[in-house]
């Protein structure tokens, strides 16, 4: 757990959502998808560039949603979006071109209105753990209710 | 502050540095720099994709160690590099195309290893608050102590 | 010129509209815009990946078009998109991390549906050359004129 | 074929090498490989930004060129890089966020210091075909003969 205790004299500042820790073990995640290195992906250090774990990160996730039959794509038919609020990444071995990375995924927590997943990329040794806050909204932008098949899975862990 | 509780049952998890929280107050911050947003970092929500803030994190952070005489391509010259340990960001208003954004930068803290920068984010609103933790390597990837200036640079602090 | 000939034989093509070559004297250009390499958009090789040439044209294109009085995000208010419908870049020396590049703008010709843009880009030597081709659709993606200030713009030329 | 006229007076210009049209029949590549666009791909015009092309060619060529035995991490492993001096893309449709875009790969000219590789974008329709020009050089950059064996594969067609 990452807790967060915010000064209150800081009054502007929005508390941090992010409260989960990802494990470094694969038996916790219950999907994963295999990711490619690209070349396009490297940087003059010759590993890949940091930002680029936050696209593999969506490519598993996106996968994760198709997989249990509620694809990114029937939330946008419906009208939802559903945007990062907040990302953590923690780089632990660097990636190279060509590089297989298995990126693990495992819906967290849920709450009404916000959602989050935490990451696992082993290749096999661990590269990077993370995780992603994301909320929903109309595709106007307007805050909105999760649906509810989502707090329903997000609820079922032990 | 971010604490961190890890449950120590999870061994083979590496603590997370992560430990400040950036501000929205602008007056907090040392430096800024400027970033107008590219259309090709927009995305099919309309807005900034977030993985492009790590890239703007980066820029205003080159920037920055230019800004105070010790340029990114004076450390790599030495044979320095400074990877990205961790990094967390929080979205808090989106930005569009062709929006000016206002990336201000402070150096946070420094251990013999370690460094952390915090970045705030304005378009004048507050957009995106964020943090970068980075070690010190050489280029062949050995971890090393940090240069001195920047030790000394952080221990400035109130 | 690049002239083209397209073998009868194969129907299905669509003719080639690129027709210009650009040069490589500044004086030919009627507007530029320094960009500076950002870490990202180098690779492995240690220079700008080859990609990201077509993020600095497309820069430099909207800092033209605003120049001109005609920005982009007018266009868009207006319900006009200007997709790319081809692109050329031919890659004279590599591009480093931190270099300052001058990406040089000319508007070159149009037609009723389409305009190219040739750009050349220096610092100070010649490190690209490019040509894009653009349309002009509707927001859902319908193609429609130019507007007639694009053509008259173009048709300036001796 | 593109042809290519230079004007004499354009003294500077380097000879566009660019010289094939790629042919929108599937069955002229010898090689192809799937790729599915990813959302971070996408941009504000709801489709994928055409940079991107040039991603989506590079990831096929690699995995091309590891099909046929000589993969591009042993190209680099013998102190080879191949950079790219030319890229030419035509977008003939837009492609969109999760589309399972089909890259066809055809190896298609070569000298003693350059080749060329075309491509063609299915889903199934037509998306954009394409070509880059290749050279050969030593990770110092110092251009260098292509290995034998690629030269002898372009000789092979018919």
């Amino acid at each position: 757990m990452i807790h967060v205790r915010v000064a209150s004299s800081i009054r502007k500042t929005r508390p941090v959502r992010l409260s989960i820790e990802p494990t470094t073990n694969p038996g916790d995640y219950e999907f994963s998808r295999d990711i490619r290195v690209r070349f396009v992906e490297t940087d003059a250090m010759g590993i890949v560039h940091h930002s680029n774990y936050l696209a593999y990160f969506e490519e598993a996730r996106v996968a994760y949603l198709a997989h249990i039959g509620h694809p990114f794509t029937a939330w946008r038919a419906e009208g939802l979006e559903s945007p990062v609020l907040e990302s953590f990444v923690q780089y632990r071995q660097p990636s190279r071109f060509d590089d297989v990375l298995t990126v693990h995924v495992h819906l967290a927590l849920a709450t009404r209105a916000t959602f989050q997943i935490s990451y696992l990329i082993t290749a096999p040794d661990v590269r990077a753990t993370g995780v992603t806050v994301h909320g929903c909204t109309t595709t106007e932008g307007r805050p909105t209710r999760l649906p509810s098949w989502l707090t329903e899975l997000a609820a079922r862990e032990p």
